[in-house]
């Protein structure tokens, strides 16, 4: 029999007339014959409303984490439980586990915690009996018994770990969009629902801030095989199938472009290139991410670094730049007012200088420069101004036909 | 070194700020060198909303007792995790356990578990390292690791549990009132706080309708002989502290004086005694639990029964009964406006006609007539009308001199 791990999300469950509705859909596969586990989320607000009690009671609004994992596990407690509940409603026979009683075993990273092992003997024991388990997303304990949560995404994780252990046909997120689309629909909306992308493509689309699917999940089914698909709560439809790939590409073929305004630019213009290395260092030990980057050296022996980083780091950045050239000729620039625009594909691999070029024309006809570019194996991204962004994403949309079918991909509904 | 338990009800908790109050009081015990455990229950309020929320959700309203553990369980786990933080904000180390991690093994009784065993092994080792270990009240888990809560008044005696576990000198029950009283002080303003008071009196008491602990709490310490003490969150002050009895009485010593609203009577004439029996047994099929009763048989051999049930199945009864008599000439009525008023104290053992005969002219006095009188070895109750009952609280208050001191009984603050 077919085996598929439902996840609904925090929006999904985001109320009892909504667990309801959540209750109808796991009834569904079950009436299609399929064998179904449950993981979900906290309620929606829910994680937020503890986190403030925390923050209000703590030292420096900054909770201790084991405690704090404590307090945030109850929300998915909360939510297991209740939708057994709904589930008893509608006949079937539903019991809830928490992260523990799952078997969820990962290591004491409190609040970003890996999972190291799933034991999946209970749950596989609730579907020998013909019952529904209800899994907490986002939580585990630790070899000592600690509680543990798994940091943003945790619960999609949870439900991708939980179908490799149990080699599960098919990992189901429920989430509030139909699927994967080939960019944001409220930028372009000509935007179309892909029917399948491999799990490379996912990450870089992930990575670069599509919002669809956590990168961490999609890393854990990537390497464990499990195919994926991303689909509503709310409506029917097939949703997005994260698969393999199917190999051979013979098409420039690109399946998506990611956009995302959490940038910042910043630029040091230094005598000497000599510094600039430290510079890279100081930054990380304030685990301050350096994304994009370009250096100029000049015949003079002076050099420049162009930079971006997230934009919430943006000011903490400046301040220790200032601080590690205090005592040298060195001028910092920075803007936070920037964004980046990716364009993603498979097709990428083979024609990446073809691919650059079309991307570069495209944005140039658009009056757009490129004030960096930087590429991977299946993904070229470029820095534009924030006010340029999304002209850039429907102009780069538009050349490489994504409003067209893109071949074998393209969603039927 | 002197090791204490201290429980905090749901009122001493019922926010941040009182969260950090507590966290006074672990701080103050700390300061005068003891080593603490701590036991609390959720917020004050919380039970209430996951009810409602579970309520919302299930068949009529009757949510799986299974998954209804798992949601209240959530109550207390919030309430460990918040208070870890206060603590740590004042430089106690402390850290929160759930009913399994402090090793609170149960029956598998959903919603009324009894607790089996407590392997204090773990909060042991957290008190050897100098650490303050903060656990959930009210659960456990049973022998197969499923969640399981104690029912009403299950946060006290997992106190009281965890005090006999671990040996501790005291177990301190912080709530909003400062200690037991001889009486009500809202009935009657002269009643006075008891320093000291015995298992046997106190279960009476608590069983007669005092409020400040739950009968199994103290069946619990008395099993154990658990040194209990009732204080204030709020207040500074000695408490009550319950504990075995001195043994030897010569004055006939009262302690209290319990009244309970939650009453009603119910008078069964029949013209023979046969179907009495069945009756009950027919009430105790519906879990009804019948407290005073009087049988009256006459020469002619017909019979009539009085008795008392809880207010609330007073309606259920009367439906029971009259489906019971259906085919009999059998006449039943009933008043569901009586209370009940009980005078308790160790005196009673030995001169328990002396102590009914002053009761019973007290109420003489005050007009008020006994329509059934009930006694065991330490207490002696009677139903009054209720609207006679704060009268006869205060009448016998002053018949027993409870306004005075009792012998090496009363509060020096």
């Amino acid at each position: 029999m077919t085996l598929v791990v439902q996840k609904f999300g925090g929006t999904s469950v985001g109320g009892t007339d909504r667990i309801d509705a959540v209750a109808e859909r796991v009834v569904a596969a079950r009436d299609a014959g399929r064998e179904v586990v449950v993981v979900v989320s906290a309620m929606a607000g829910e994680t937020d409303r503890l986190l403030g009690l925390a923050r209000a009671i703590s030292t420096h609004g900054r909770p201790n984490p084991r405690e704090l994992d404590v307090l945030l596990a109850t929300g998915e407690q909360v939510t297991i439980a209740l939708l057994c509940m709904a589930l008893e409603k509608r006949g079937i026979t539903a019991r809830s586990f928490t992260g523990r009683q799952a078997g969820i075993v990962t290591d004491s990273g409190h609040t970003r915690a890996r999972i190291l092992e799933i034991r999946g003997e209970a749950l596989l024991e609730e579907i020998r009996h013909g019952r529904v388990p209800v899994v907490a997303g986002f939580q585990g304990v630790d070899a000592a018994g600690n509680i543990t949560t798994l940091g943003r995404g945790g619960s999609d994780t949870t439900a991708v770990a939980i179908a490799a252990a149990l080699r599960a046909d098919e990992c189901q997120i429920h989430t509030d969009v139909s699927g994967v689309y080939t960019t944001d629909p409220r930028i372009e909306p000509n935007a179309r629902r892909l029917e399948r992308i491999s799990y490379e493509e996912m990450l870089e689309l992930a990575g670069q801030g599509s919002k669809v699917l956590q990168v961490r999940s999609v890393e854990f089914a990537s390497r464990y095989k499990v195919p994926v698909r991303v689909l509503s709560t709310f409506e029917s439809g097939a949703g997005t199938l994260i698969a393999e790939g199917n190999g051979t590409v013979e098409a420039p073929e690109i399946v998506g472009i990611a956009s995302s305004r959490d940038e910042a630019e910043l630029r040091v213009s230094a005598p000497s290139a000599e510094l600039l290395p430290g510079m890279i260092g100081a930054l990380a030990g304030s685990r301050i991410e350096i994304d994009l980057i370009v250096q100029n050296l000049a015949v003079d022996g002076s050099a420049n670094v162009t930079f971006t980083v997230s934009r919430q780091d943006y000011d903490q950045a400046r301040e220790i730049l200032a601080h590690f050239f205090r005592a040298s000729d060195v001028r910092i620039e920075g803007d936070s007012r920037v964004a980046k625009v990716s364009v993603i594909g498979n097709g990428i691999r083979a024609q990446r200088a073809d691919v650059a070029a079309r991307m570069l024309g495209a944005l140039a006809r658009e009056g757009i420069v490129a004030r960096q570019i930087a590429t991977s194996q299946i993904r070229i991204s470029v820095v534009v101004r924030e006010t340029e962004m999304e002209r850039a994403v429907r102009a780069l949309h538009h050349e490489f036909g994504l409003q067209h079918a893109v071949t074998g991909r393209e969603a039927n509904a």
